[in-house]
């Protein structure tokens, strides 16, 4: 599983002018950041990337950028699951164009309450549609966000009919059941968390590790947690006070010193920059401690 | 609000093949049906119509086709709505340049849980990022399908800032009570219902007509709704069965006699022929009567 997420990646926020354009350079130093900062890769639009508010364009140009300013393509992944399954195929062969192999995979999202067997056609159209041997998909879990699960018996089938092309599952839900469900319907896929203050019970479970908002802004604390479980207690103190993806970049912007980070898009709406410095004051002594 | 959706529109279904590739003949009969069968007017790649789970470009050239057939613009109207923004934008000048004037908006739906107020400000981004004095905004509130819902307030606030470019909104939550809620937050904005069991009840309390599925297969029973309350029973009869766009579809497979009305996208999947046939023979009945 070379081609795997595994270990620590990041859920990379991306930066956005007022304007709404993104700074390709300070994403390529924030890349640069992440990676200097101890984490295996990072993956850019997921949900902390704010990914459905970019375009297949903008999220190609970034990510060509990212990968000119020096990052290596085996780093790095994207977010490429869009509700039409032609955009995602086209999305996903953008980015193998690129070099990059490893998609963090959304099911499509609009309609809820579709079956499971509906899911499953539907990631199925996006691999038969991609057909390419390097791809590496982690399907993404997140219901409680955009309205469709990836189920664990359809992670199960999906493994069973396309091998190591499907080679992990990223687990959001904030549900340990269904990081469990997972393990058991899969236990040859990757199973990557979340929710950061799950990470030490779920690599003791078999996880393999995480793809998460917080490497943002803590790096050093989430490694740790690999191999000091009395580390905890930080996380679970540093997680607290982060109400969403708008706290997290306005954290963010006090700790680089770089005001775009505050910007998101909508429908999301820029947090207050007061508690931002005070949250950003008790991360830095978590992560510097 | 001569270039406002008002009375009976269908929420036009979308012909496809096996493949996935949208039948531009068959769709271009599909509208010319509807229209002869005392629609007013037809969106396409709305709910019904599967909008999310086809492209920008495969959208715009259905409508360029079914422009081409005949069709005059005013009768038509698009589903525009994106995740990102700028998808949104670049949908909604595209169709504008069709001459197609109207689209049902919907807010983007992968962030569920963000404010009313990132809601208005998406609506509005889309709204500046069009500025087309022409365009006809119907915004389309269908949350226990999308996870985002359209907040009166916000309603009635971008009509506030918008004017008649607000022209409408779409209410297909099933929920009277919200209905009521637009009518209150903005009594000048055109009030279409989704639910067809709730014309009747709508059109007394101020409502302007539907957007409905129904349309698609029983038109003249729609239109009898609009002038006759006796016909409350039919249609609570003729909906009963239609348990959503699948079976909808297949049932019209059956009345066209076209076959590839049974096809759906995924994570859609195709419903069960026999019961369609029942479905069918059913429902002419109740048009025919």
């Amino acid at each position: 599983m070379s081609d795997t997420i595994t270990g620590l990646w990041a859920a990379a926020t991306t930066p956005a002018d007022a304007a709404g354009r993104i700074d390709l350079a300070a994403l390529a130093r924030h890349a640069q950041r992440l990676l200097r900062g101890g984490c295996d890769g990072l993956v850019l639009f997921g949900s902390c990337g704010e990914g459905p508010s970019y375009s297949i364009s903008e999220r190609l140009a970034a990510a060509a950028a990212v990968l000119h300013a020096g990052v290596a393509p085996a780093s790095l992944a994207m977010g490429t699951g869009c509700p039409a399954i032609g955009d995602t195929v086209a999305l996903t062969k953008g980015m193998l164009s690129l070099g990059i192999t490893k998609t963090l995979l959304l099911p499509p999202y609009y309609f809820a309450g579709v079956s499971p067997a509906g899911i499953e056609d539907a990631f199925a159209a996006v691999l038969d549609g991609v057909a390419e041997p390097r791809l590496s998909a982690c399907l993404y879990h997140i219901p409680q966000v955009c309205g469709v699960p990836v189920p664990a018996a359809v992670l199960g089938r999906l493994r069973a009919r396309y091998g190591a092309t499907v080679s992990g599952v990223k687990d959001s839900s904030g549900n340990y059941a269904d990081f469990l469900a997972f393990r058991a319907a899969a236990p040859d896929v990757a199973s990557l968390i979340g929710d950061e203050r799950l990470l030490v019970r779920t690599l003791a479970a078999g996880g393999q590790g995480t793809i998460c908002g917080m490497a943002n802004l803590t790096p050093r604390l989430m490694r740790r947690l690999f191999h000091d479980p009395a580390a905890q207690a930080a996380i679970e103190q540093a997680c607290a006070p982060i109400d969403g993806i708008p706290l997290l970049k306005a954290v963010l912007a006090v700790m680089t010193g770089e005001p775009i980070w505050r910007n998101v898009r909508p429908p999301l709406r820029a947090a207050d920059a007061d508690t931002a410095a005070r949250v950003a004051a008790m991360l830095e002594a978590l992560e510097n401690r």
